[in-house]
């Protein structure tokens, strides 16, 4: 059995965490940590978890590396920076903060601010299996990518480097924007509601230009909040450089287990699952209107890492997560 | 035209009194005020109403009431108590706070805590117009009626006076916490849930208390919130001392043009009105199931203040409510 | 008082209609009529107008005509073409169906099939207000348009014949599908979910393409549902042939007391409204984002129709239509 | 391995009752059948689950019997009677429908109409596993309970035996209608709604009344629908005969791993999972408020049956079902 530690698991991030962990039959719990309890029943924070006999402490994160085979961090951006810096290389670290999640210290800087650590960029792999499988196998660090950012990644990828233009639109569920409140997730605001927010800078960009082989230029990202609780639902339109079949889309994902091509994109198909639908479609000459969907808690958090984690340990990719019967209606 | 402001227009509550007087032929705006801002145009606060030319100003309140026929407070509770001191017989003056809806220091101070101006209890003429609407018309201030209490009252009005015992279970909209954001409102919590709270603690007991001719044993009171904005749907089951027709209720309302004694009772059907739909089975002897529902913005605060305006003005009861069309779906 | 009437009550946009003309000031109504009720008291079909004392009968529509100065047709398309050629110049019709919405008979007869009086296609005039208003002063028939192309056609006017290339995203709500239960509708399957549907093939692209002065393959349409009940945001990438200033939207709407320039749109602002929200960013050049939202009932139907209707009597375009304050939260 | 058929998998109770038999570590899947399809993939016809390599079948009970080790049914009431009488003794059955639920001809007939097999009922198990454990285990059939009626009886059974009364009002989400759209799901109705409907007629009373021990004037249940999608939250207003203490309901549940006694009920906490929130509130002498929650579809249908299964094949109760964790937010 993997002894795999949550720290920070007061968050949503965390919590989704847990529960990938708790459905994964080679996976027991060795700490769940938060700095604000100190051996608190799980179940007094959220109830839904009241019949586990699992306690939350504030123990140092480095004891908890110790006696853990997988660390996985569900802490703020910019705290992430020191705790991978300690754990690196002494236990198998899955990080989902944005810390590590672009190799360019400018770019970082630009979206987040300060860098403690830049010089471990290049040692922590980033996070997408069907992208970076052979790296991930081996890796002692990884930094999980941000849903939005995977999602338009993994619609692009099959067009990567052919890309001249791409329009994207895509909106998400409240549970994206965390378990604090606040005036975009206040239900008599985000009820019956469907809104943009930070067009064009928002901080998942950088990682999709990273490897869509685009430049800042080459894209419009138009981040929504929509009036549900999880999911995202990606619609692209995307001109290349030269014509494309997009049945190469097919050929990319062959060997990726939750990867679907569907012939329609639907949120409702992927809620509380670790699949990702992608659909493709010509339009015309160059012209393709992509559309992708998935669970940003799932295949858009813990579940990718929790498949990373699978890779990490060699084992069979999918264990653990196709358990996790997708859920509809 | 009667010149009508609102003191404490950033809320929720003094957000819907400006929808009703908007609507009202016979209303134009003397002032909205807050605190928080100066010389703001309204738009700034709500882009929903980017298209009036009104600002918020924070003028004094006794300078508001020099310059208006009516003055509506959406204050928060105990803040109102002071206000209404220094309004009460300078201006009609209709509070939409807790203050002075029961006539009882303490029960008062049990439920909210200290009252400065208890002697004004009995001035205040509480503002239910199917139970008052006489005294309403002559008074100088009236205090609006808390939602949950509103609704029961009106569910329990017909049989006031012959209840051995009721149970109640009310199920509110988002918009009854208010507009600043909370864990309970939270969209990820809210959305796709119900839960009880406050089960026979509410404040609104008391009021309920005092009309429908019960002790506080006699009722039981489970309030609960739903996923959806607006409105409450109540259910109450219901033994009465002696045998009761439920057609009682048609006589008790005829005069009372937002009342509406439906064979089915649906929260749909009553939202963004001013109407009141109430339902009354009878089971056995002595045992009814009554249901009613209405919008807690509309006749459980702000629509229901506005038929408070129209009698304290000699204007037809429904003036200006009738124009604000049920909207369904 | 204006004697108005709607032919087709039952269905959603019939009712939006009836709302609409409820809270008009100048305008009573004179005849419901439903193929299949006769003198059915309106609250029985739809309990939220029980208060109402209006019927429901399946009076002949030339009859109907007879004894009005307006008759609203809330048919189905194909259903109209013979009504409006019944009563064309013999009352004021303003029609809800597509039927005369295109000047084009092969357009129509591809997207809707036969017609049996394509004469009258240059006699309708195509009821955008913002558009033809003097010409829908003098009407006699208007031909109310699409939800979906009126929101879009309203989003480009202002760049109308610089337009290069245009890829739109529309989210609408439930009502749009009307009032028979089917598979989109269904609440396991509508709520929680987005997905798309008719990309490219909508019977709304044809009225966009008439106004936005491009060719079909200029522009890419992405119709989705949504799991709200009222509205549609849309999101539109355009490409001119000549830099324009985002700015010309103002310019272009100065005169039309419906829409609003907003810095952002947001599908709650506008829900219950006759306003439609509409904001233009610059990206880069000659590369804009478009946004805009209305409620697709009122400013996408019913509402607009009343513009249309206002203007054909010479009354204030807004008339009835402010007092519908708009309803937030 | 287990081979387990389902019959009648196109409906919401056989999809549920498949996601539960894919995350089971000991089942293997023998036949999905459906009357309309012949060889269709499942994905066809729900593409949430296009990534299996299942197919759905017309094949005949009987055959299906042969090569499974159970079956569960989820066909229309009526039509299991006589295919539970094929199957009855021959291979393992666990019967969605309400034909064998009830042990009274009189009262089937009363609720349902006609049956074909009432010689059956003696032999039948009713399947709830928190009374009958023991008998299940060695069950050749069982009857999977009602969804109202598993969780008030639930809630119930600490106080069987001396209730002198219960008020119930439960709501309940829009897949308890199952999956044909119809007026009561759809969605511009259901979405933000709440209304009653066969208030202390509906079917699922009678079972309720054959555990509680009471007579059905000792009842009154309200069924209501509610504004999503999965879930039932209810609530009970009770008179005992005797004081009793509410902690009583610890000791009844102590050994039953899916009920957890909880200070509060949410809706959010249990959906998507197999556990059964419940409250017990004492209020006064003799008197107390219970509320209890589950998801309709899992413990209220096929989490319950797989429960059922574990039991009749000797597997600990929690198999596969503690794998499925619950889904928060």
């Amino acid at each position: 059995m993997i002894k795999a530690s949550i720290i920070g698991i007061t968050g949503y991030t965390g919590l989704e965490q847990l529960r990938m962990l708790l459905a994964h039959p080679e996976v027991e719990i060795a700490y769940l940590t938060s700095r604000q309890h100190e051996n608190t029943p799980i179940g007094e924070i959220y109830p839904h978890l009241a019949h586990l006999d699992l306690k939350i402490t504030d123990t140092d994160h480095k004891e908890v590396a110790k006696k853990s085979d997988v660390v996985f961090l569900a802490l703020p951006h910019k705290t992430a920076q020191s705790v991978v810096a300690d754990l690196h290389g002494k236990v198998k670290v899955i990080d989902h903060s944005a810390d590590y999640r672009l190799d360019d210290l400018p770019t970082y800087e630009k979206f987040y601010g300060l860098h403690t650590h830049p010089e471990l960029f290049k040692s922590v792999v980033y996070g997408i299996t069907e992208l970076n499988r052979e790296k991930i196998r081996t890796a002692s660090t990884v930094a999980n990518p941000g849903c939005f950012s995977l999602l338009t990644q993994l619609m692009l990828l099959p067009f990567a480097g052919t890309i001249a233009h791409v329009d994207v639109m895509a909106v998400t569920g409240s549970s994206g924007a965390g378990k604090t409140p606040g005036e975009s997730t206040h239900h008599p605001v985000r009820n019956h509601n469907i809104k943009s927010y930070n067009i064009n800078t928002h901080r998942h960009i950088p990682e999709i230009i990273r490897t869509a082989q685009i430049t800042p230029e080459q894209i419009s990202f138009v981040p929504c909040s929509g009036p549900f609780t999880r999911g995202i639902f990606a619609t692209a339109f995307v001109q290349t450089h030269t014509d494309k079949d997009p049945k190469c889309a097919v050929e990319t994902y062959k060997t990726h287990p939750f990867i679907r091509i569907q012939e329609d994109v639907s949120l409702a198909n992927i809620v509380g699952s670790n699949y990702c639908d992608l659909s493709y479609k010509k339009i015309s000459d160059k012209r393709y209107i992509l559309q992708g969907a998935f669970d940003n808690l799932t295949k858009g958090a813990a579940g990718n890492a929790t498949q990373v984690m699978n890779l990490m340990f060699g084992l069979e990719e999918t264990t653990g997560l196709k358990n996790l019967a997708p859920l509809y209606p």
